[in-house]
């Protein structure tokens, strides 16, 4: 099941509202056959796995099937996975996570089971649920699963006093937060984050695709000239604002921005609002990287589902230097923002120190 | 020698300006015989070692002896190590770290050595000179090894903005930086500290001793009434100044407190001299509790050693929330006062982040 979830990870990224699953068959204690969902619309991970086996020269009838997500067993973009595995012989099932699209949920199971093929469910269960929790989220509530993600020092800075933030982490962090805006559908960022920047917020690793750009502003403020407006034909890009002058809005709509006005919240876009658009839309993920007070923000909305926290081993000092999350804050510690179930990862010098937030 | 290192662990706190030193006698592959340093002035490791084993109703001869430090060949409070295991017979002697004492340095294991001993050098080295580098530094450069000790959210706050800050990491983390108490000769605050919080700067575990409080206050402004002043006569204090009225000085010294009074240095307390003074008084390691400006100073005289940062997985936003060091900070990232050798560790639900820095 570990090598099915590692092959179900290099799907990540082009599965857009799918999950990533991987497939492994085994006959007699070797790999017959190894597959996973490479592609929204395309084969399912259990097909890949037979078509490769077949490939192979192997017979699948009689093996064991380790899938990393309950085997679908209805009609989408492609015919049932169950199907196959029933077609082909298998004779155990393994089944990671149980699919909760109304869909499957369970009936997958059900179906391999009634056609006398023996399932055994929740093998390394939570963490095949960990792996598409973006996945689960998103077919539950229909919002963007929110990554908060900052890199900062170990004295808790974002920046130096004098505002230089290049570089606080090195490179492996770096480039792992490059691909994760390959892996997620969206990346947000505050107007204030444009100005001082004037970033691309584009994948600049090979064989990757760019994230729909969303700009959080207010008054819509953002330079016409600045690098996201001018290449909003390239690069899918939305302005979340709360602002209703048709004139300006039509100036960022020339260069294809596409504008979402909500109401405000707190004198700001209502973030709430935001995602339910966003969600509508099929953006199912949403990296999110700050500035500090957008950060605050999306935490007090109740939109932020995780957090990613890289921490360079370096001190900058400064009392002006900024911090990840400002606005208001919390009055007292009981009343934090928690973690659960965090995990630390050396990632080249620095650490990933990462989790979900408790629901408040 | 792991089985040493431990050993030497649990004198830890109690050899004054000695080091901590374990020993572990093995013949035919059962450990014999286990020590370690106990107490300033008492049996040394090995010496340890051997009076066990032969409580055990064990012969040491021919036995192989691990122990994590060089043993010594000059008398001191105690007779010289070598002579004891000399006399004992011992074959094999595995060695961690060489002694840089200028009155060993290399000596113990040439004395060995000539006696027709087996020496292998260098065991675990270089974890056992980080076991001891509070000793090395000390007996190197008669200065305290300082160890800026702070916890923090995972957004970098050591307070909320409203300036709470009972309790940020939990109930593990804080008897860990209890037990350093006992482990350090001294404690310091800056005034700012003793004000907002009255602390008591105490080492609240059983069976161990309490740090020296060393207070930074350049203008004398700590109350009179404050828990530390008041108890100076039952627990050491000293009050770092730059101010020279002699009338108030004496007020503080009344309780039992001691002065010491230095230059300015950029306005504050002079923590370099303070040091050498600290050091000539036989202060070998001294744990800052921040406050975040007295951090930056500590940094900024370049007087901090190692850094310990708890790191708790919950946020508290807030512009106006403190972080960890504060001042004027520096200019740029590449400014950074840089960790070395850093080490991750979980401690109930925080992340210690720890490491040595490196020389700027």
């Amino acid at each position: 099941m570990r090598r099915a979830m590692e092959l179900a990870e290099l799907g990540r990224g082009w599965t857009k509202t799918n999950p990533v699953v991987g497939a492994v068959l085994v006959k007699e204690d070797r790999i017959i056959g190894e597959g996973y969902h490479k592609k929204f619309g395309g084969l399912h991970a259990e097909r890949e796995a037979l078509a490769d086996c077949r490939s192979r020269g192997e017979d699948p009838a009689g093996a064991d099937l380790y899938v990393t997500l309950e085997p679908c067993c209805h009609y989408g973009k492609t015919p049932p996975c169950t199907q196959a595995v029933i077609e082909a012989g298998i004779s155990h099932v393994f089944v990671g996570a149980e699919d909760i699209n109304p869909l499957v949920a369970g009936a997958g199971i059900r179906q391999l089971r009634e056609q006398g093929i023996l399932v055994t469910e929740g093998v390394l269960q939570e963490e095949c649920e960990y792996q598409n929790r973006v996945f689960f989220h998103y077919i539950q509530t229909k919002l963007p699963y929110v990554r908060m993600k900052y890199a900062m020092t170990l004295d808790g800075k974002i920046a130096s006093a004098s505002g230089k933030s290049q570089w606080i982490t090195g490179e492996a962090a770096r480039e792992q937060v490059h691909r994760m805006r390959h892996e997620m559908t969206g990346i947000m960022v505050g107007a204030g984050t444009v100005i001082a920047d004037d970033p691309m917020l584009n994948c600049r690793l090979p064989q990757t695709k760019d994230p729909v750009r969303i700009v959080c502003d207010t008054t819509l403020r953002i330079p016409l000239k600045s690098r996201i407006v001018q290449t909003a034909e390239e690069q899918n890009t939305i302005i979340a604002t709360c602002c209703q002058d048709e004139a300006k809005i039509r100036e960022y709509q020339k260069y294809g921005c596409r504008i979402i006005v909500t109401e405000h919240a707190d004198g700001k876009v209502d973030l709430k609002e935001l995602m339910r658009q966003l969600g509508a839309d099929g953006i199912e993920s949403v990296l999110l990287e700050g500035g500090a007070m957008l950060n605050w923000s999306a935490l007090e909305a109740g939109i932020v589902n995780e957090v990613y926290a890289y921490v360079a081993p370096k001190l900058f000092g400064g009392a002006d230097a900024k911090s990840p999350v400002a606005g208001i804050g919390v009055d007292y510690p009981d009343d934090a923002y928690c973690l659960v179930s965090q995990r630390v990862q050396q990632v080249g010098e620095d650490i990933l120190i990462a989790g979900e937030l408790k629901n408040k």
